[in-house]
């Protein structure tokens, strides 16, 4: 790469999130930058696309060489506007998501914005999704930036495998408490959810989604094994959902007539 | 199974769709079916859940032995409050999801609502998704019930492996012109998408995401290549997202320090 990189930057948590501004100052270092984020928190919403109502983008922000775009759209819409409407013309380097407020690691991959963004992303282009174990919107995003940096200057220099993206989690500790990188596996995990019931002014019933993530798992080579143990959960992820290890045994189903 | 089954039905396009019914004409055939619902058209939500707002669920209809209810929540949320409110003390046999109006083959699953609640529901029963190749409010469910009765036959007498679910898709054709059943692996294709640039009556630009899929696969062993062939497609779906495959090739950035 001869040239300096362009680097599109999205994420799941909106146009004011401190995870942005993190992203921005690993970008900032390799190349150019150019941010295309939800106009507010678009959590949780998975590969969710808008294809019932127009979208909007809009300029909000240009400082220190770097240009900022919000729009209604999903995470997802966010990748798909940043290539076709705001970088339309101009070869796109690298797409980087988050770093998102809070764990993107095992089963959270099917929930989470941030990644569905570097999925949908990798469909074309280099693709990475950043996050840090920490929901509070005041996270000390220090030492995801630091090994941040790093990762993103190895990809930038030997690439990825085709449509396939890297979910990197960062254990939310200082610096000098990180043990290391981890390459690894998605924990086979689910969410013990429960739905809360209250009641509200008027009578009538209404619920908030809770639970508690269960690892059923517990294997070394998983994200959620690294993770407990201070180390970067990095993990190549791809967009194929069979379940090739079944086809054989589903084979009989070709019999029903 | 010695009592009746209990069978969940779930959807992304609403409580009015037409191939809702066609889902309840299926699920009345082998047992007790509960209907919940999104209560309008939640169609490319993906596996969206709501965290940022309350929930609420209504029964909306009683009919032949169906309850039918519905919520403002995604389709995935929609498997949550079947499972935790609606049939919180009971032992839920089969969960089916559809059957959706339009494809939800290849690289569709990772933005499909119906296919996200199948997977959703796979993570605690044997889960099926069913969708049928015809965009249209007012397409011909008749081949998509008939086969679909066999294959849900099927899966209530072996079961579905472990966090396992079935994507289905039924070529838009007559009975007579399907060729027969075809277990597939998830093609390799991609979404060649555009935003179309409008002007709103004040001037200012908006979009409409809109496009082709593109398959860079065509083998026989696809989905699409069933499909174009007028095989029904069944497809084993899983929530690991790992690729495998490049783990040890990534292995060099656990040297990153």
């Amino acid at each position: 790469m001869t040239e300096k990189p362009l680097i599109l930057i999205v994420n799941d948590d909106g146009y004011e999130a401190t995870g942005l501004e993190a992203m921005v100052e690993i970008a900032k270092t390799f190349g150019e930058a150019v941010v295309v984020v939800p106009d507010r928190t678009r959590s949780a919403m998975s590969h969710a696309i808008t294809m019932n109502e127009p979208l909007h983008v809009k300029q909000y922000k240009q400082r220190d060489g770097v240009s900022y775009w919000r729009t209604n759209g999903t995470p997802v819409d966010c990748v798909k506007i940043g290539q076709r409407v705001v970088l339309r013309d101009r070869k796109i380097d690298l797409i980087l998501s988050g770093i998102n407020h809070g764990s993107n690691s095992s089963v959270n991959v099917v929930y989470s914005g941030t990644i569905a963004a570097a999925i949908e992303a990798s469909f074309s282009h280099p693709a990475v999704g950043l996050s840090l174990l920490d929901y509070s919107p005041n996270a000390d995003f220090t030492a995801a930036i630091h090994f941040g940096k790093k990762i993103v200057a190895e990809v930038l220099k030997h690439g990825l495998p085709q449509h396939t993206c890297l979910n990197v989690n960062f254990p939310n500790v200082k610096i000098d408490e990180i043990k290391g990188i981890r390459v690894t596996r998605q924990a086979d995990t689910y969410w013990e959810q429960d739905l809360e019931e209250r009641i509200d002014p008027i009578g009538r019933k209404y619920y908030w989604l809770t639970g508690h993530l269960v690892d059923v798992d517990h294997k070394e080579d998983t994200c959620e094994w690294a993770l407990a143990h201070n180390f970067i959960s990095v993990q190549p992820v791809q967009y194929d959902m069979t379940a090739h290890q079944y086809i054989n045994d589903l084979k009989y189903l070709e019999n029903v007539q």
